[in-house]
């Protein structure tokens, strides 16, 4: 079941010989979870909330994640001072087990760290605003891996599959009740008035670590935070709609479908807030 | 991201020193399809079945499905005539890709089989027929993905660690809408007088080989066969219930929760007509 690693970019439970089994859970059946983390300088963005995330997304799936200091060492070996910016892709699964859905009985969790560059954005996402898909594809309802950032991630990669068009950023999912969830690789929130809301991740999504953070820095704005069912009417009709994620941080979208939103302020004062 | 494996047990993309890439789409994101198939004596049983339901996974999630020659010869590799029964578990993904869910523009599908023995199930449930636990872990919808046997299976995986009575054979897995789907690893038949039912899977589940093989022989049993929506307590009043995949062909149910069925031939009777 061993395999060699050849590469300097990938650790595979902290070593660069590692090794993905092909009966590795995570492999069979997305049994895992996973995070992707902006590097800064060789110091992961936010570490404690997304070590703090990764912790509750295993327990919902009944995984003992790694400690902090033993994915801090990960970091370590990966990434270097010198560096500007990276990206860290951590896996986390339940590790090899034989045929069949049901886990040993002695589970030993596989971690996996994956470096890669920071995506070439282009520069107008962040200084125009991007202009969004509606996805065919709708995010199905599973309350009891709602927010969690698990690798069964087919829905997002036939969602993802829908458009070309590079001058496309993302992709709106709804729900199969209607509602807007996020984006393929965001979350999203609307505007109004003082009201900055974000859709009700209860019973499909992924509850991402920068939605996290807004939520708890608005009030510096002075914007009150909801979270609520939303559907795609209540979406069009918001003053500002902002998308985000940990590595490009937030964009205003400034169209969706038919509708324009004029050049507004929200995605820069929300980037602000999130490097205080 | 090479890698060697180490095994006579596992071909990866056809040799037993091939690897499992940590960036391979199928461990990222669950992004490919399986299959489970009996072999005897060297030879894989239901062959062309099974072979059409993989062109036709694939297809559901647009990946090139191997030439049925290229998967015969792994047969030949891993298997031998000589050996009465044994299991093998065909992976297909959508290869490697950089991070994010947009696949490559050029994707390069890798396949992996692995042997195993068959189960070692116990004779009682052929002879006597079996208990099944009813989950608690509801399958969710989603018709793009609805009877494709993909590699997102987090649902099957929660749902079969609701158990561990070794006298529990399987869970009775119904959607978020209260419909009876299938086991864990099973489908589910329910017969009422000369009718034979079986859920409806437009929505979710999976719509395996031998269900097939069932609904297309029924009538040798003078049984005619209906594809329904059916909820939980339409099965509790069956005649008989029967769940069925593709290693132990065909078990009869006998207790569900309270309700008990009495010994009854049905589960004999279709293992008679799969074989013939």
């Amino acid at each position: 079941m061993l395999a060699m690693q050849m590469s300097d970019s990938i650790l595979i439970n902290g070593s660069f010989n590692g090794a993905i089994s092909a009966l590795d859970r995570g492999f069979s059946y997305g049994d895992g979870v996973f995070r992707t983390v902006k590097v800064v300088h060789g110091l992961p963005e936010h570490w404690p909330v997304h070590y703090q995330k990764l912790v509750k997304d295993c327990s919902a799936i009944g995984i003992v994640c790694p400690s902090a200091e033993v994915l801090i060492n990960d970091f370590e070996q990966l990434f270097s001072m010198e560096e500007l910016v990276a990206v860290a892709k951590i896996i986390i699964t339940r590790g090899e087990g034989e045929r069949g859905y049901n886990p040993p009985a002695i589970t030993n969790p596989m971690r996996v760290m994956i470096k890669s560059s920071l995506p070439n954005y282009p520069q107008h996402h962040f200084d125009e605003g991007v202009s969004l898909h509606l996805c065919e594809t709708r995010v199905g309802h599973q309350p009891k891996l709602a927010g969690v950032k698990h690798l069964n991630r087919l829905e997002n990669v036939l969602a993802r599959m829908e458009w070309h068009d590079p001058k496309i950023a993302d992709g709106l999912m709804l729900d199969i009740a209607n509602n807007v969830i996020e984006c393929t690789a965001a979350n999203i929130f609307a505007r109004y008035d003082n009201v900055l809301m974000t859709p009700q991740l209860d019973q499909c999504g992924v509850a991402g670590v920068t939605r996290k953070q807004i939520m708890a820095r608005a009030h510096t704005l002075l914007l009150k935070t909801a979270v609520e069912t939303m559907d795609l009417k209540q979406l069009l009709s918001a003053d500002e709609v902002i998308i985000c994620n940990s590595l490009f941080g937030v964009w205003q979208v400034r169209q969706l479908e038919n509708k324009k939103w004029f050049k507004q302020d929200l995605a820069i004062n929300l980037r602000k807030i999130l490097h205080s």
